[in-house]
């Protein structure tokens, strides 16, 4: 019957948005069945992701009162009268993405455009400013609509390990895995990665994954570029000069070029190039400054050309605290003559999650994959808001933080 | 043997750049066989493209004393020892671009950006500014390297017919037809082409030639829309309107948006855009003034999420004509926050004509394709300095010019 | 509410597979909502497919009983409560297969072999042996499961026109567009179709769609012939001789051929070849004999090195009416060797009629496609029986019958 | 000058095929350039290949005073005057295509097919029946014509090391990576390789580098088998069972089944099937028995509905030595029923080394890929009669042979 429920009590405990760089654990209401096709899912692990700090930074419009949390697995806790795929018990990981699996977009595979779920867009997403009327995972029970369609099953149960593997495939490692897609990654190929947070790390990963035959990576933390170097990539430190510069020179220097022959000297970079930074990226040689389009420029300058650019880091259209006006408005400075004369393809946007959630994940049962060594810390509910304010800080290698609502705070 | 030649005189006609908005028909010498591969073509037809007025007008590096004309077609006059496939008296058109066929670029099929023949770039290109040594064909006879692989053999012979369809496989029919590649363009496909010029006007006729179900193109000059119309394209004046507001509304009344299911009102765009007109834009509000992004700025807003944009207008990353400094270096503002929130995939470039030009020449063989339609003059070489003036202000009906080098002026 | 009606009476017309050979119109029990996610729909036109004929001539498992109709178009007369996309009144068109849109494969696109709807295999579709328990549309009503993904939304309403280019929509353009789709068929293609059935000549049709220079189309009936003809393909009267050698014959003397390098006379044929026959091809040589490979030894003869073969005429496993025991199983002698020294690519299976239909349908309100050429009768449901006969026998011109449950039989 | 020659001798040691089972290292002439566009090549290793069996054991048209060898590497000695990109000194591999680059066949990327380089068909090979006038390089020194096209330029020198893997980059790299191209690996797929010879165990080598979850490699013999489990494939012994059952079996015991949802079982097989055995495939039942159509029967049933085959393993059109008259002239039994059911795509053919070669060869360099596992004998040219002889028996563990010309027999 729809919308009966067990004993559960309708209160339970969820990460609540405030106001700029607040968050707070609340008692909100039990979520319930709201369409003979949603689900109830008990969280197991929730994730904090990067772009939540876009929102807990008070960089997109306001959502107080929003229960956050998009990197959602867990438990199906009750399923509606029309699910016919999972049941009772089954262990799923979410995509971000709210989906209906039968619009124009869902049905070509662009399920990051869905035109059913959200009234006022065509993305949905949980906990998300303008991604829809959906609340968030981090949270004990979360409501998932469609759930034929938007869950995967996972082997196992709770504790069989692969927890935090299985988790990214909610989110990053699909993201970091689009990245080289947009990118044109293909084995042998040559890939510069922007940014080595989570996303970053994982599209390197990815292009790995995928046989890449050299993989840069670019940042200045030293602990991240240290774990780029662990998973086989060769990390390239902006504050020991232009990153560009160092690539040319490194690849100038190894076999690979010796082999060239003559005219290939003009291809100095690499063919894949992808943005897992974003328009929050900083000036290089100021670094205390926002420069968004840092990260872009190098790119265009990196990828040699005829090759290919994917943007996984995001760029807002309406963005109240940027350094520039014209950035309010999602303008940029952008050097589109160069972009054009090395006849260069830019792909960007939200990753279509489910196109390579189930691949992923096979990847992982097979253990010929494990993401989750990009998470520094699991935590209880209790201690989200000092988990966000931390990974806002980036302080203490808090890198990537998750959630597990069913343990309780020390 | 190499570098034999026959009884012709080494003296011949050929159009020559002097300064800007200047050009002249000069004598100058001969060309001959430089290596075993190249072939030697006595010029039939020769096109003046829209990219030549960016010479003419001056707003590329000076090229004073270049011989003009990358749009060529003609006959087999003599072939280098290591030449096989082509022979005296073939008919033949010549891609724009120059080619090896072996380096990495064109053994991927990126002939647009070939390593081999320009020692200063990755480009190649006849009588065009940083495209390498090559003269033009705007002239009597012209020299091809690697014949083999450059010259696509046409039947018939000049006189036969077809000479100007035939002739616009060198650079402009690819060309339209490149931004439906890259535009992603299929059989049921929306598509919104900006500029009717030759290479907008192909680009819709090439649309329609995929099987696009709806091809809108936007310009403002009457003549232009009026042969949009008679390919069975639909026709924006900007002048009388927002081009992308027009759009939606034709597209909210058609019987095709009534077809729609709820959520689909939220993509009242096309799937697929073309920028056929480059940085050389103008301000829709105020066209005397250039604005270089105007065309981009519509596009980004007229394509529907998830969807694709083509650009195969020019931008270049050095311009000293350009409206402002950022210009100069190929700097423009742009709207990367709606690009990225709304899904699209850029994507840029001079075309790789080679991928194309032989199934566009078995359409027009099979009588399925006349492109020529665009063709406004055809004239004596004598006449090109007029030309070139008249085209470059769009005057009487000077749409598209090709030159007959073997006519003599009346 | 789920299974609440309206005053319809609960007994229907209906046709019903009786034994080989026999089908009568019935009264049956009215379809009723059987899960949230189902519609049902108020039929107002169904087809008779060539398929239909393998089960009327009992060349598969025995049906009886069996409503059939898998081509089904019309008006929506009740939804589940979990149906939110259309709602009753809207007119729509449904694929022949049934699918449920989440499991691997329709997720993937290949809703041809949906894993969920039918119990006993991989592929569900209406009225039709070995496709699930799903009733066939030739009736007044038809039980359409998960609504939201199986009906492709119509402009209009019945009697508004179209209706008959509509319903085409649900199984045989499709069919005939990705017959083009698996043999890759470009701008520019040669294309051979063997079968001028409705599947062969709508392959034709979609091939001229989608830009194709040459389309052969190969037949023995005078009367599709010339259908083949007025579309614009080449027609092939194989009784006037070997069809390949007459392909061959046509291309080496086409202008086509003239313009040819050295070499090209080595690919005599054409790049990409269609089966729209099927496993009750005749044999050439005495055509009242079944030579199950007939056809594909020919498209392996004429399809050129390199190219690619489309499957779309249907091959059994399992056909207890086949001429030899090995064909009985499902196996043919097949000239393997040649297929792998010409490098072809052999592509099979039912089409995945909703990767198709929406742009199809687009083509259609565009104006630009008109399926319905190939409809030779449109009659009530009272002469199916009679249909059934005469299209079996392919007499007085019956090369394509719809059904109106609509209207009373004359 | 073209034709001249500097000191060396006119004389050189050669593998040359005699009779049946049969071959003899001879004096013979050297090879001289023949047009401005050749190479000659001092060869350094030169692979004997499972399809040179096939001449070997007479299984193809006579080929007596061949000199064989299609696996070729080595130095370039001299070039012709049209050469630009290689000179004297430079390391180089060859692929065993020999292509012209310039027909219409090698620009689209299928250098299997050139139109050109072969009088008497659309292959052209090394020292191979069918494939034109080449020589082989089981020799000291060979001729390769369109040397900027097909030579591939390596670091290092030769005894720098990678001696054997970048030779494999000739042939049976890429030929097991292109099995893996046609059976559409992707990142996550479940793969399942028939044959654990070289190319066998390079395509599921080939497999892992793309980034497959689970391949399985089928075979009788324990030391090919144990090398498939060295590189992570999972190693199915059919002298076990039914391969396909075993494959069935293990899958559904594994963690990823239990993943699956409901309908999922429906497809215990893989996506992807490789025939890396081809027409002289042993019946299971009876290995001392040939059946050629083995191993495509087992993958029609192993690879899951609408999944790919790749055949890589080489099917005759005439085959003197065939077991049957049908078999003789390339007809065969097959499942087409099945096939088509299972809508499934079978793909084959020559591999086109040129689109892989330099992927593979930088995955090499940068230590991604050590292909060289495979090679069990490293001889010099003298032995090469025993080496054959061996070989063809698979005895003393001789499952892959290189020859070193420039090397003295003990």
């Amino acid at each position: 019957m729809v919308g009966a429920r067990d004993a559960r009590t309708p209160i339970m405990k969820a990460v609540v948005y405030k106001s700029p760089c607040r968050v707070e654990v609340q008692d909100v209401t039990d979520p319930r069945l709201e369409a003979p096709t949603d689900v109830i899912v008990k969280i197991t692990t929730s994730g904090i992701c990067g772009s939540d700090l876009h929102m807990y930074e008070g960089r997109t419009p306001s959502m107080e009162g929003m229960v956050l949390g998009h990197e959602n697995m867990g438990v199906i806790e009750e399923v509606g009268t029309a699910v016919v795929s999972i049941k009772k018990g089954d262990r799923v990981v979410i995509p971000f993405n709210v989906s209906c699996g039968f619009c124009f977009n869902c049905e070509r595979g662009f399920t990051n455009a869905c035109l059913t779920v959200n009234p006022e867009g065509y993305h949905g997403g949980y906990g998300y400013a303008k991604m829809g009327p959906f609340r968030g995972g981090q949270a004990e029970y979360l409501r998932v609509p469609y759930g034929d369609f938007n869950c995967l099953k996972l082997p196992g149960k709770p504790g069989d390990g692969h927890e935090n593997d299985f988790l990214l495939l909610s989110d990053v490692f699909p993201t970091g895995y689009y990245g080289t897609e947009l990118a044109g990654v293909v084995p042998g190929a040559t890939v510069a990665v922007f940014g080595a947070g989570p996303v970053g790390l994982l599209a390197a990963y990815s292009a790995m994954l995928r046989g890449a035959a050299e993989v840069y990576v670019i940042d200045c933390v030293q602990a991240r570029l240290a774990k780029a170097s662990d998973i086989g990539a060769i990390p390239i430190d902006f504050t020991q000069g232009d990153p560009v510069e160092q690539i040319f020179e490194l690849r100038s220097t190894t076999a690979f070029v010796e082999a060239r022959r003559p005219g290939e000297e003009k291809m100095p970079g690499v063919m894949c190039g992808i943005d897992a930074v974003g328009y929050q990226a900083r000036d290089r040689e100021q670094p205390e400054k926002e420069r968004p389009t840092q990260v872009l420029e190098d790119l265009i300058r990196v990828v040699n050309p005829t090759g290919r650019i994917g943007v996984v880091g995001v760029y807002m259209p309406s963005d109240p605290g940027a350094p520039s006006d014209a950035a309010k408005h999602g303008q940029f400075q952008f050097p589109l003559g160069s972009l054009f004369e090395r006849e260069l393809r830019l792909s960007t946007g939200q990753t279509p999650v489910k196109r390579f959630n189930r691949f992923l994940r096979d990847l992982i049962i097979a253990g010929r994959a494990r993401p989750s060594f990009i998470i520094s810390h699991r935590l209880p509910l209790a201690e989200a808001p000092d988990a966000y304010q931390k990974f806002d800080r980036r302080s203490d290698g808090y890198t990537k933080v998750v959630l597990d609502p069913q343990r309780q705070a020390a």
